[in-house]
């Protein structure tokens, strides 16, 4: 906000990068399926102030593919409205469709969003990296938009399509002052290396997409992590980041894996949204959107049996 | 189209079922890459012309997946006030996100076409027979209209979320009147066959998803093929689909397969195209949205030298 106009140099190049913790902001519903915008601002708030440098809003722990295009601008409107500043956004903006991944990235760029995590088409399987950088570029060149700053969303188990660094390569030497990073959902530290080894000195910020990563890839030069449980324990993570060189930092990154470890027992998205029902006292938080389902009472019982075991907090959640 | 109001039980139950050869339409795009409607109802009216039954635009060939549910809405509406029957149409309406399907599907409906084709939620994989019955369910109700008739899309080396006996038997048993077939595109004829012992003598439909495995479908109960080459051959295919029975039918399918094998030698959609760019003497036909990117000028030039010297034809197409 207040960068919509032609401005000096600085202000035109966008809000200051964003490095650190940033949760990817699960997204409440009501019992007709229909988003809450007002309950994803409060639990936007409990984010930043618990941890959070950022908000990747409408990611994959969002459901944010199990949302129209129109309900993810609706929802990013409510939020600014609503006093979330842009300069802590990152929303996902890749959808199947490039006239879908325009109209979300130009919006977040015109509100001054911090930048974009966008999602390359991922419909189409086996496709080439010529086609995946046409996509890019076309991105690039119809949002026209010097403020935009895209990080790739590279996520194969989900996705199916992933960002080679052949194609990061081709991205970065048409558009340097556009790529801004990624977020490497591979799951695998040796591709978080290659991408910091090969580009870590371009400008090119690399977030892990778990905390399991996230020593190791601050070792390598990482820029932080977004990360699905950082919608419930962001303060923790964000201690390893700021830690990552003490002494402690072994057995931070053993604490965040033990309580990742047992959220990792239920399916993960509804997992969560369990946990923020609980803390919240908020039983409607617990509703997803096909195709994924609630976890079962067993479940959930079982879930919060173990991470009361664990001594696990959602310290200030229930008091709004 | 005619039947928006409280009509008799006949014509609210809509158009008779289509049987025989579909073609998922391909799409043409403009310079621009938008998607052009004048070409669109050309290539529609002859492919019905030519041997196709019905067509099953926005279908995976016509690359919907890479078109907005807006640019989808007005091409539908287009081909109607172009005079292409609704009765002769079988949708694809299944997006990631819920509110987009049942707006797509609604649409369909209330124009009276003759079903819809419709691909689970895709984005999430290793969801649960639970969830894509939710995803159904919620569409079926959500557009509660006793005119809907959804084919279900099984496509999972494309969209890697499959339809499974399970939940088609699930499906069955909550809509009976509103579940009428499926797309079988696993390129598994044990799974055909299995969907029809199963499912077959209960109003269900089931296309075989290429014509290579025509003869053994029909031979096994089916209802017909909905295939890519269908947007080139359709005439010979249908041929075969009338005269499955007959002693010529081997050679049939035999003479169907040497001509999609000769396409299946490069990426498929864009090949297609490039076919009927070079016989409607329109090379912008050739135009394909990211990721998808057109044949390279070898690519091209090697599948109509090959599809001369086996004096392959697309009769009428170059004549408008």
């Amino acid at each position: 906000m207040g960068q919509e106009t032609d401005a000096p140099r600085a202000a035109a190049e966008g809000p200051p990068r964003l490095r650190g913790v940033l949760a990817p902001v699960l997204t409440p519903f009501g019992p007709d399926l229909a988003p809450d915008p007002r309950r994803l601002a409060a639990h936007c708030r409990w984010l930043l102030s618990h941890g959070c440098a950022g908000l990747a809003v409408f990611g994959t722990t969002s459901e944010a593919n199990s949302l129209s295009v129109g309900e993810r601008e609706e929802l990013l409107e409510a939020l600014l409205a609503d006093g979330i500043p842009a300069g802590r956004l990152m929303p996902g903006t890749g959808c199947c469709a490039l006239p879908d991944t325009v109209r979300l990235t130009a919006l977040a760029v015109r509100r001054g969003c911090a930048g974009v995590l966008t999602l390359p088409p991922f419909y189409y399987k086996g496709v080439s990296d010529d086609g995946l950088f046409r996509s890019f570029a076309e991105l690039v060149e119809r949002v026209g938009d010097r403020r935009l700053r895209v990080y790739l969303y590279h996520i194969p188990p989900v996705a199916q399509v992933g960002i080679s660094p052949a194609l990061v390569e081709r991205l970065l030497l048409a558009y340097p002052r556009v790529i801004a990073g990624m977020k490497d959902s591979s799951g695998d530290a040796g591709n978080t290396r290659t991408m910091l080894d090969l580009f870590g000195g371009r400008g090119f910020d690399v977030f892990v997409g778990s905390e399991r990563f996230l020593l190791a890839g601050m070792r390598a030069g990482g820029a932080g992590c977004i990360t699905a449980t950082g919608n419930v324990n962001p303060a923790a993570i964000d201690r390893l980041f700021r830690e990552w060189r003490s002494p402690e930092a072994e057995r931070l990154q053993a604490e965040l894996d033990a309580v990742r470890g047992l959220v990792e027992k239920v399916p993960l998205i509804a997992g969560l949204k369990a946990m923020v029902a609980h803390h919240a006292s908020d039983p409607g938080w617990r509703t997803v959107r096909p195709p994924l389902v609630e976890l079962t009472s067993a479940q959930r019982e079982g879930l919060l049996a173990d991470l009361r075991q664990a001594r696990f907090a959602m310290p200030g959640l229930g008091g709004r």
